[in-house]
């Protein structure tokens, strides 16, 4: 097997939970590249991936706005590509802004339109930066490059409240499922992950799930590491979807 | 049973195919409201209703546009409901732009939006607009206040090359599963329809589909036969979902 | 359209529900023939329907016993084909023993046993039996000729203490959705109704099920006019699969 | 984390593929129980594994038959629990008969009986005989004791001419899921694996699938990698489903 260490990844969405999990244990394998829309979301990642003995930059972006996904995606290529001669071995879309629970009657099309763009039209610009480099990683990556989406209850069910949200993430599961059958073919594995329940971060805390029951709360590393089975299953055993959920969590 | 006379309907996305049937055969019991972005869709269709008898209204408007589909119902409850002292009985989202079908590479944001804009966006301004005449009607309709959408293929699987018309229509049925389990214990009966395959209307005759086999497009009024029916259901046996497709249909 | 007179239908696992209720409505259109391991589950319901003029013969069979059903429908033959010369236009399978609620470590593979035989092994010798008249009628026949099969619930999910029963309906649609498959381009209607909600029916007075709430129960008359719609569906739009529950049910 | 050395797995249904890539896999890290019909299915893969170090005992049952594997666990458990002081990691349900591709008509009741005792009535006898020790080893186990069980396309979906496999196959999942909520909150891990495609075994060298494309057939050793990982998954985060195909499969 070839070694990871011409190849980098990039996860968009980084904060407490999923993210930063995922970036970690990304990061054990190749230098990763971390977006959020803000510094607050990354600086912190970033240093504990360096003093780790890992390699890692964050960089500023809305995966939202198209134009500044090109730009950011500009200064990765020349940098990672260009300059160090990487090419892309995983990228992750785990953005997931977008959350309202509200009766129908209450919300407004800015909550819908907020959920679609962070979620469906955020994955499709991401997945526009990163295919082409994920494509031209087939040849010599040592695991068939992924891109691997983020999913959430709502992803595969419309509860009541839930509609806006629902929206984005059902939307989001569309074009996953658009993408693996046009570019698995191509050696480009794309796969979607629903998260159902509640994650174990600071934010989280205070809600009590599960009855309270320990590890009631999804373990954040523990998502992570599906993530990197994912990405290194054989490109002749690829699962496109599949689920996480606490033991204990009603289903 | 109350009478069907106190009550109209309402149909967005009115063309050549099950638009115009449904409009059809909900005239047959109700005045319809029809909606399309230009009279050129409606006008002939009014005049086919008012031919057979009916009453029908066209009215231009883009349901992708809150402020455009806000100015519409004003018109329409000022008319039916406050002058005429109708109750909205039904509304029929049938709205299906945003069609595209191309690699995704090679596939725009722009289609992106005009796909979530014209499915999604469109139904939850009408959906908004309708609910709360809908919620009205529950005491007194003869048949439960109905919230019908229409799905299609690209709604339950995202195809390699169909990514942005799924990611549309997969975000109306989350939208229809939403208010289903929130307007249904309400009343109201939300369903939606899988249309699975190709409409026998002008602009399809030339295809050929189901090797040309008769009956292998599927016939508008039967599926406006379908939508009846779902609108007549008792509220203590209501579908949420259907499928509906040619016998020759592959699936 | 062809008239009914010609032709027939057959109700497997008449009782106090949907198949008391489906047999009275085919029972307007065409002579019926009832099926059930005991005359008292058919008896007052073929006196019925001669009361309201119509045509309705009982007769006595275990639908998981290939050799009863095989006798059975030599019978039916020979009277309703051979001496009366009517075509088969439609078939309901509705027998739905195997009931068990019962922890794993509790229930005994006899349950499992009873829930696939009446479930899966009863459908499946109903299908052969009906089957070759179907398509038979299908040149003929006033509405495609139709194969309805009753589902539940746990025909599409499997809950805790329902395993068995659950494997005997899943069993159930998987038949019901290969036929389709096979004999829907051959001109019969093969669907599967998945009823989601507790039955008004005498036996079930004594729930207390949505809190109550009117309707709360699915009325079987409601149920039993979705069938009909789904026999009188137009070939060109079949509807596989449609699921049934009161407006009150959560889902 | 606690040791592997006190724990055993069983492999139900072992062969050219699946069963003994996982088997292999899983004596890595325990002594490992092999369930075949017959000694020729399992003698060559317990050799394989004690050449690799690993610790292997195949034992003849028929595991639709609920005498037969009652007195194989009593051999098993005697051995393994009582002897050795081991508790049950992880049982795999892997056995797959019951196939046969048959236009319905010409398909009789005895496949569709095979097809649900191999598959159904086997997984049943196979769950009650495992889950007591697994249950047992929750509060020592160094990974959450599983139950992991095979699938294939026909769990999801009735093809024609599939319909006695599917049968089967349905009714798998269906106990799986009922498994899984009932068990999960115990701390047993219950997954359903849905293998979408052909196994690359010496039988199926000749066969030309996925236009005999590299890596178009599925590699058993991969797929065994996954059963590895979903039997390593944290407690917070239990996969009930997952997918796995070949890159260039059609879905």
């Amino acid at each position: 097997m070839a070694s990871t260490k011409a190849f980098y990844a990039v996860i968009a969405g980084v904060g407490a939970g999923t993210g930063r999990s995922v970036a970690l244990r990304f990061a054990k394998a190749y230098p990763v590249v971390l977006l959020a829309r803000s510094p607050s979301s990354y600086t912190d990642i970033v240093a504990e991936i360096k003093q780790q003995g890992g390699e890692a930059r964050g960089i500023s972006t809305d995966t939202s706005d198209p134009a500044a996904v090109a730009s950011a995606f500009e200064t990765i290529k020349a940098d990672f590509e260009q300059e160090k001669g990487l090419k892309l071995a995983a990228a992750v879309y785990n953005v997931g802004a977008g959350f309202a629970i509200k009766s129908f009657l209450e919300v407004s099309v800015s909550d819908l339109d907020a959920s679609l763009a962070a979620n469906a039209r955020g994955l499709f610009n991401f997945a526009q930066a990163t295919l082409p480099s994920l494509l031209e990683a087939v040849p010599s990556s040592p695991y068939p490059p992924s891109l691997l989406i983020t999913g959430a209850t709502a992803s595969v069910r419309g509860s009541a409240r839930f509609g806006t949200f629902a929206a984005g993430k059902f939307a989001v599961r569309a074009l996953g499922q658009s993408l693996a059958r046009e570019f698995g073919p191509r050696g480009v594995h794309v796969a979607h992950v629903v998260v159902d329940g509640v994650i174990d971060i600071p934010r989280t805390k205070g809600y009590t799930v599960n009855e309270g029951k320990e590890d009631g709360k999804i373990n954040a590393d523990a998502i992570a590491e599906s993530y990197w089975h994912l990405h290194t299953q054989h490109r002749s055993s690829f699962t496109q979807e599949l689920d996480l959920r606490p033991y204990v969590e009603k289903f």
